[in-house]
């Protein structure tokens, strides 16, 4: 009997890896880049992983929160999103075609992730949260432990991802060990409400692929020049007459609702009024607010920044900050103070009586610097931490010691090794322009920047806590702005999270295109960045 | 009481121009180009207009064939197709927010397009196709006039265009008389269904977008070395063997539903099976197809372009040729002819055997031309025509004269010049590639690429039959496709169907913002092109 029972085994063996190795034979297509399986990205600061697998099972899977942990709405949301994330709408998995059927084995079958945490949830994620977690799948069963909520959050992501559909419904998980935390603690995405408007859905729709890059940040430049969509409590006419108009405006209720999709998502929303350039939409109801410019002595029509010369200036932007300091919870707002034009100041009759005065000479700068000190003033009054683009510290100007400085232009490794000399916290977002596009595989090159590459102390390295990537919106609407940005951010995504160590594009791209099809997988216009392939889920 | 009149209709008068004053004050928002409106894409041959606006009754909307005119399939489903186009979903009309309320005047109203043309419908776009046709909108009647179906096709999508929604489901049009016809018989796009598979969804709603712009042929490049996803019936394996997956395949049916699809809409399917290169994925399932490689005398495992000097080759090229003639209904196929690498033929010792015996010497381009031409034969055999691209021509290989040349490469003018000088039909794609990427406008630059910008006699610019623009798959699948083609595909449109002297960019750039937020409202992503703006119609 054992002879024969050998014999069989040996058959259904010979069957089985002959099945195996012509089906692998098979499909001799050739994608350019293979894609690995059950690597999640960003890749875990430390992970280990067997070859043993074990069967997970979707139709009855709990996520359970240990006895002791204080819930919240964050982690009971958490938990039904990510039922749905890990396993699909469940109609959806039985259209799935079995590409490999496994036989189901009722021993080793993971059917529940305990999830514990110490702290009570905040509400809002802070800069200061702590995201770290370890998250263990031995034997049968899973456990993701954290400090806070927002670990957790993390935690929950990664583990979805190491979740792999075989088809017919069915899913797999690694044995598995990992403990988890980022690198940097400031991960943001900027996206421009000004230039495009982007609609309310897009926003949640990009919110949502944030977290599942464990983005923290959207940075809103939510209004510039062209336009003013942001509906304004105090000053109605700013987007009434501001706006492109009255259905490109964000209303109280929207920024609400984006606020509230990202907070649950654990990501932070910073909102940017930049000025005193940018703001020509400002002008069309804040009358006096815009320097008027002259051509030979007289008034030629047009304006420049904000008047920095007029107390009505500091009177309206102390209202309208106080009631943006209302409407964002987040502590810091961006004030943004980039590309100040100094012509329309240089021509202004009353603003050079008023350089005068102040002794300034023929130093624009220092105009500057007077402007942004009293504007940043009026943000510390309102007890709320300030962000600025790097021409407020490039132009002379002391700012308070918390500033978070944000570069943004070229140079940057020299600027970075300035301002972290002067001591501030600073962003790098310059390397990652994501509406600069070309053809080909950019997010070898996006993936390769590190912001902490400047010769600098480990003091002023520290100083870097994280940084964004920008979309700015001049080409990019809700038509494009998906397949845009995604993957491509994917490769900041893993810069600003995993450890330094893990900046080998070649290692990267198998798990980059792994990524990109569970993107796509899960909804989201991710776009091909790997030359000639495909993904096995990817059409509704 | 006349007196009260007067002054009743003064005070409207000068509430109406105040209002209407102050309304367009009120958005003082800077879209970087303002769109035009009621100009249709592409340019008609011959349009005047007058400001003379006239109601549309969208809601009893009739368009009529006139007595006489020869029905077919095409014709009425063109009519129940653009109801929807010009109209909207009726419900959906309904939910326009009113940005400008028109008074109803039942005296001018026009409530039909009355159609006519004289030939009986062909069956299927041909190269000789008549596309021309007059549209009348005068008083309240609409009169549109081809000589065949093709031409009233292009004239209802011009007709749908000039049709300008007020908001509140109402809609107005122009005084309008259009003398339209295209410039070029051959206006085509290339996609691409292997380098990353395109879901027939997309294909479909890819043909739309073109038959919106007039292009009338799709050449549908569907497999090449890294897939083959046509399911072949005489030769089902190399689908089997070659596509990316089972999930990655176009069956009969469903190249049926792509032909039948484009041809209501007057869009010719020009399939290309490129060879004797780009055919690595048709190695997989051909045995002795490819020609195997030698390295330091021994086969090194690689295969490389058709083996030419098998009449296995030709035997199979000639059955599965005759299938392709079968499925596909167009006069032609193309058969590519480019890129062949001669190294691996070079390094075949039955190959160099073969070039003594033939007495080509070491001259692989007259193995290549042996080669096309026996495949040309084949496919002349079959009373198809057929296209290449350059290569073939420019290795100096002679083929048949009703051969089309498609100009891919750089140096485009001079080869344009050249190919011409031979006495073949060519084709503009060189300036086309809309795979290339950059930030920007570029639609611009495309527009300004003329087919016949070169030096020759009228009978050499007269066998240019027009161009193609192509979006190879290396970066493009279904996530990207819509927005990367269009509206850059729209400048090629308009290049390939108006007059020569349409070409200022600066005409255009107003009526391009129009077109693509037309696009948008039609619920294609139609990316920005032109910085900073807004579509009036943009979220669902």
């Amino acid at each position: 009997m054992a002879g024969i029972r050998r014999c069989m085994l040996f058959s259904f063996l010979l069957f089985y890896v002959t099945e195996c190795n012509s089906r692998l034979k098979k499909y001799n297509a050739r994608p350019a880049v293979l894609a690995t399986s059950g690597s999640p990205w960003p890749l875990p600061r430390n992970m280990t992983t067997t070859q043993v697998q074990y069967q997970v099972d979707a139709d009855n899977f709990k996520f359970m929160l240990n006895t002791g942990t204080p819930s919240c709405d964050i982690i009971v949301k958490a938990f039904a999103r990510y039922k749905v994330i890990a396993f699909g709408p469940r109609s959806e998995t039985l259209k799935f075609r079995p590409n490999f059927r496994r036989r189901p084995n009722k021993e080793n079958t993971v059917n529940q992730l305990t999830v514990r945490y110490v702290q009570p949830c905040d509400q809002y994620l802070s800069l200061e949260s702590d995201e770290s977690y370890t998250l263990v799948v031995t034997g049968n069963t899973a456990s993701l432990t954290a400090n806070e909520v927002w670990g957790a959050l993390r935690g929950l992501e990664t583990f979805s991802q190491l979740i792999l559909p075989q088809g017919s419904g069915m899913y797999v998980i690694n044995n598995t060990v990992i403990h988890d935390a980022p690198r940097f603690k400031h991960r943001g995405v900027l996206l421009d409400g000004s230039r495009h408007f982007l609609s309310v859905l897009k926003l949640k729709e990009n919110l949502e692929a944030m977290a599942q890059n464990k983005f923290n940040v959207f940075h809103w430049h939510i209004v510039d020049d062209q336009a003013f969509p942001y509906d304004s409590i105090k000053f109605p006419n700013m987007s009434k007459l501001g706006a492109y108009d009255s259905n490109h405006i964000y209303s109280q209720a929207d920024i609400k609702d984006v606020i509230e999709f990202a907070r649950l998502r654990g990501i932070r929303v910073v909102p940017e009024f930049d000025s005193p350039g940018h703001t020509q939409s400002w002008g069309s109801s804040i009358s006096n607010l815009l320097t008027k410019c002259y051509k030979n002595g007289s008034l030629d029509g047009s304006y420049g920044p904000v008047n920095p010369a007029e107390e009505s200036s500091y009177n309206f932007l102390k209202s309208f900050f106080g009631e943006v300091a209302d409407v964002f919870p987040d502590h810091y707002i961006h004030l943004g103070g980039d590309e100040v034009d100094f012509s329309c100041w240089e021509s202004n009759p009353e603003i050079m009586k008023f350089m005068q005065s102040m002794g300034f000479g023929k130093d624009y700068a220092k105009l500057e610097e007077f402007y942004m000190q009293k504007l940043l003033n009026i943000i510390s009054g309102y007890r709320k931490g300030y962000l600025i683009w790097q021409e407020v510290i490039d132009n002379g100007a002391k700012v308070a010691a918390d500033t978070v400085v944000e570069v943004w232009k070229g140079g940057y490794i020299d600027e970075l090794a300035k301002v972290t000399s002067l001591g501030y916290k600073t962003l790098l977002s310059s390397c990652w322009y994501l509406d600069y596009i070309s053809y080909g595989s950019d997010w070898r090159n996006y993936y390769g920047c590190d912001p902490q590459n400047f010769n600098g102390t480990s003091a002023q390295k520290a100083l870097v806590i994280g940084g964004e990537t920008c979309l700015w919106g001049e080409y990019v609407d809700d038509t494009n702005v998906i397949s845009r940005l995604w993957p491509r951010a994917s490769a900041i995504a893993e810069r600003l999270w995993s450890d330094e160590s893990v900046n080998s594009v070649s290692a990267a791209e198998g798990r980059m295109e792994e990524h990109r099809c569970r993107m796509v997988r899960r909804g989201f216009d991710a776009q091909p960045m790997n030359g000639p392939g495909f993904c096995p889920v990817e059409f509704p």
